[in-house]
């Protein structure tokens, strides 16, 4: 989503006490480019709300467009119904970059980037607005796919909430690297480091109802996933 | 974890309200087999607490025995000491499969796997059964660790939460398959399709502190990630 021309100039993460790092403070991240980067990078979310007082926590779709974060869902949906009355969420964008082997059970870790936004849904009701949200959500999961596929029309639309979630209090944690033995355990025989994961598009499988002949256009075929984060 | 050798015996799911799925609800799978099979192939999953009054969700890891899912955590973190106090949790693993490329905006989606578990954390205080815990949480982050790698001493044990989270009240739900354009978009010259995803470990980065020729064991090496449901 572009995030590269915005490294310099956006403006640093102001942590709350909640959106404080505590634990592995020094995996806190506090540039809002690496915020921007891990949510650009992501396809789903999770989506915690407070529902008759028990946490209900879902994955979802999003988009970004500067510190607006976008999610939609079903007008119908009992869990953003309960969010887009002005109740507190959290969501929360992880990418599992690797599994951590260490040489004792105990540093065994998880290499990832992780961003976690609290706030409280809006709403959008202005049409242009909920457009360009629509938008910025088609695009995060399919880019190209808001030119190429037929736009929302009035009776999508009205069975569509879109809801808005400010950026503003938000924290990122990254882990990067080998594992963090102790040295009392460096002479152990058991192998250490670090095994990589990414995502990786398969082949892709069209519609059944396609014409015969259908070119897989390039939006699809030369897809990339995971970016990754500018610093890491 | 074995879950083939489970599957006709398990019982069923059993929704109560709170996990029936209301959305979507042809992609509810109601076969406990689903929900075994959904986490057994996940390596982190999301945990929502609701921590002075807002809802606050992380990505952890964790390990399943049966119907107890263990979770683990440092004793001074905020999130786990809230969740360990009976408080209700939300607990879900989510794997994105593909997306789905549509002729509308509209029916663009996800294939995606989803196991929603609702409940609360029982703190687990056997000896025995915290090792067999923990032995869980390795064993699901990295097969064949818990046999090669030191085990827990009493200074690590002391420092680290086991938590126990039933799965009597869960579900899961699966989205496979093409887009479901409507009729009338069928003419579009727009491509419709799935773009499988699955996540594939590179290359294995040793430790830069192991011995010149350190093997990378099999476990390691020939790791496979996100096996498929066995009814997707």
């Amino acid at each position: 989503m572009g995030q590269a021309g915005r490294v310099t100039t956006a403006p640093p993460l102001s942590p709350t006490p909640r959106s404080t790092v505590r634990r592995g403070a020094t995996r806190a991240r506090t540039d809002r480019a690496e915020l921007y980067a891990v949510l650009d990078a992501g396809l789903v979310g999770h989506l915690a709300v407070v529902l008759d007082g028990a946490p209900l926590v879902l994955p979802t779709g999003y988009g970004r467009r500067g510190d607006t974060l976008y999610l939609h869902g079903s007008t119908g949906a009992a869990s953003l119904r309960a969010a887009a009355g002005g109740a507190r969420v959290c969501f929360t964008v992880t990418h599992v970059d690797g599994v951590v082997y260490a040489r004792s059970a105990f540093h065994h870790s998880v290499n990832y980037r992780c961003a976690v936004v609290h706030g409280v849904l809006t709403p959008v009701t202005d049409p242009a607005e909920r457009l360009l949200g629509l938008e910025a959500l088609t695009e995060q999961l399919a880019p190209g796919s808001w030119s190429a596929a037929r736009r929302p029309d009035r009776k999508e639309l009205a069975a569509t909430a879109v809801l808005a979630l400010d950026l503003a209090e938000a924290s990122v944690k990254v882990r990067t690297g080998p594992p963090g033995d102790d040295d009392a355990d460096l002479d152990r025989s058991t192998w250490a480091g670090v095994l990589p994961l990414r995502t990786v598009p398969g082949e892709p499988e069209p519609c059944p109802l396609l014409p015969a002949g259908a070119q897989v256009p390039a939006r699809v075929r030369n897809r990339v996933l995971r970016r990754l984060s500018p610093s890491a």
